[in-house]
């Protein structure tokens, strides 16, 4: 690889298959030299969980001049750290996650390993975007998300962003109406309502399903929700200080 | 249960027989209504991952007047999402986790089950804190913590807090030094630089331990890190909000 090309890291949290990956891959290629590391695996709700209590495999699975392809049983920030520390020779000049087969916008965000990753390389002021499409299916039509990804990321590519700050992007699912541009959004305060499914197993032991309802309380209008319900591209400029800044000054011990 | 008691509910990332999950449950009894659900197996550096590939298992474990313990195969955010619609007959006056053998101060927060399963509360408006000790033995000395504790959590009991914010506390390990007080704090801008253990195991493939430096380059004197440092016990009050509220202005797509 050449230094003269920008070096484009890729990740996402639905395994080393998913259809999403592929289509970022296929995106990211003319753009850069592209290293992707995958996890073999569906990380799917796994966050910014790291792997301490096991190690970790790393396999080259394909490599063509400007690309490289490894594959992991980590999480998405393991192979950002592995990215990182072990297989690139210098910083990424961007840091790609997804696309996601569904949303991380709102509350999401907390469980997604696709925008754990984007988070992962912000520590290390690696610029970086996530992508997501609101649509859960692995069969998911990705054809009306091309341009949106390439203006995005080229943007990015060419102006940088702040060390600290990456971006999360979430995308309508297609529909008869074509996307109406990109509107730049703050995380809604939405939260998911969970439900056990209660069920016996053939040992007449009981287990649960977690599943949940959406539910998005959050009546302002610049959110993320409400971007991508008037069918807009959200991109909201995400970072990892949970500081509650505006409640410092009220809390006191004495 | 009666209602006249607050009801507390506990989880930790260490493990259901972790001593400092053990001295968090000893130290709340006192205090109200307390019902524990903790993870069966270390969910250590597991963030805010939820489980949702494969089905969830609880089971009640221990039951006396005012107190219940439950274990379960999740992880803290699981347990918290199990508590809050499962287990719980009502909302929680407050939600505590730990105590943690080890650092949640800086970037930690991100890494962190304990954490998580605080930030998860704070979603459905529980009061939660998350109480940390800065030394990760298993053998830890929690004997000089009791009093810092119980100050914070009788202050969130009597005066609640915000709805959706919780406390990430962390306390000094102990020393010859006495713990100087209490200061409130923000989250450091500091990280982990990891490196890779690559060794081989008995049929001769590859495999990876993560291992890593912790830096603090944040010169501000006003960090949870810097009150540490110093012998303080650091509060800071932290949401689950990650916009990058400051760079909104200034992210603009034409």
């Amino acid at each position: 690889m050449t230094n003269k090309k920008p070096l484009i890291l890729i990740t996402n949290d639905d395994g080393a298959h998913a259809p999403g990956l592929r289509k970022l891959i296929f995106l990211m290629k003319p753009l850069g030299d592209v290293v992707v590391i995958a996890s073999e695996h569906v990380m799917s709700g796994m966050a910014h969980a790291v792997t301490i209590q096991t190690p970790l495999r790393l396999k080259l699975v394909k490599e063509e001049p400007g690309y490289k392809e490894y594959i992991t049983n980590g999480t998405p920030s393991d192979n950002v750290k592995l990215g990182k520390h072990r297989v690139l020779e210098r910083k990424p000049d961007l840091l790609v996650s997804g696309i996601n087969h569904g949303s991380n916008a709102s509350i999401n965000i907390i469980y997604s390993g696709t925008m754990g990753a984007v988070l992962e390389g912000t520590i290390d002021g690696i610029p970086g975007i996530g992508f997501s499409l609101l649509d859960y299916s692995h069969e998911a039509d990705f054809s009306h998300v091309d341009d949106y990804i390439l203006k995005i990321t080229k943007k990015v590519l060419s102006e940088g962003m702040p060390s600290d700050i990456g971006l999360n992007v979430n995308i309508p699912k297609i529909s008869d109406q074509p996307l109406k541009g990109i509107k730049v959004s703050k995380q809604a305060k939405a939260r998911w309502v969970e439900d056990f499914d209660s069920r016996f197993d053939p040992y007449g032991r009981n287990y649960l399903w977690m599943k949940g309802e959406f539910v998005n309380g959050d009546p302002n209008k610049d959110t993320d929700q409400k971007a991508l319900e008037e069918n807009y591209v959200s991109v909201v400029p995400v970072h990892v200080d949970f500081t509650a800044h505006h409640y410092i000054e009220k809390l006191k011990f004495d």
